[in-house]
């Protein structure tokens, strides 16, 4: 395979010590393609998630003393709130991202130094998307909980019990994707440095 | 001087090329200062501006159509919304250790590869803690502003317009200075990849 044939030629080769960091090269190539697949497979989840986040609840709505209530049939979705359409898009991008870096990864093979500088870089602008989302959609979260008395918001997870449930799950997934982000970025540095 | 002795110890430098080495040591620490003056700088001044953030407003209040409206002074302020409070805690938390970090680069001077890799986390960790700062403070901002019709959350920024500017104004700060962080950690990873 042409691959085997590129990966003589990798970069990680010096001379003289071929053998040993041949060895590392795959360890860190091993390690890179799980977490990779890892990233992707979670944010890509988080974004199905949230994507698929529905509920319609039939609410009362007394609009007079005098007269029965109103039933009014509502839906809670992701695109009423820009919170979590940052969410979803900031999980969409990074799910994208950590397919194309993946198989990026799989034929690169360490090969190309400038490559692999470039995807650290992305990863760490990955980390800080995901994180500005998760924190985004935390915040709304929370209010939707708890509501806040001082600007007179109401919770509405009282109501819509399954939809915030659902965004619960999907903000810890992606958070747990998030760090796999973290990590793709942390442990080369410290491969890196215990190398240099 | 102790510092100059372990200097020319220094792990960073290469038999036979130990001149070239060391500039860029040199050159690499003397960036490292300026952008983790910065980070601390930035972080300090967004912490600073949000928590000096308070607005007292006077606003009637309808309680009866046959009553004149009563006049009730409120105040905002950032400890009055989970969201904020978080934003303040993760500023003075990357203020604090862009202060010790600064200190520890002073004293270190790339003297301990492990102390500068720990350093290398700890900055990476920092990005990803003012990144979901500063997204959940967006979001409060952006339901603040706009509010939300679908969960009958009103906007408050047309009453507390100083408060919600004041708070525009410090996130922006931090985000610079969260970008700052990011560099952190983005430009050595290229500086050592060029060289590995």
């Amino acid at each position: 395979m042409e691959g085997s044939d590129y990966y003589k030629r990798s970069s990680y080769e010096v001379e003289g010590a071929e053998s040993k960091e041949m060895g590392k090269a795959v360890s860190m190539s091993a390690y890179d393609l799980v977490m990779r697949v890892l990233a992707f497979v979670l944010t890509l989840s988080a974004a199905i998630v949230i994507a698929a986040d529905k509920q319609t609840k039939v609410i009362p709505i007394q609009l007079s003393d005098s007269l029965p209530p109103l039933y009014v049939p509502l839906t809670a979705k992701w695109n009423q709130m820009s919170a979590i359409l940052y969410f979803l898009v900031t999980n969409a991008i990074a799910c994208t991202y950590g397919a194309l870096s993946l198989v990026v990864a799989l034929v690169n093979r360490g090969k190309s130094k400038g490559l692999w500088t470039l995807m650290t870089v992305l990863d760490a602008i990955m980390v800080a998307l995901l994180f500005s989302g998760n924190g985004a959609a935390a915040a709304v979260g929370v209010l939707g909980y708890k509501g806040n008395s001082h600007v007179n918001w109401k919770k509405v997870c009282n109501v819509f019990d399954k939809f915030c449930g659902q965004m619960a799950v999907s903000i810890g997934v992606s958070l747990i994707g998030s760090l796999a982000f973290l990590l793709l970025v942390v442990i080369p540095v410290v491969r890196l440095h215990r190398r240099a």
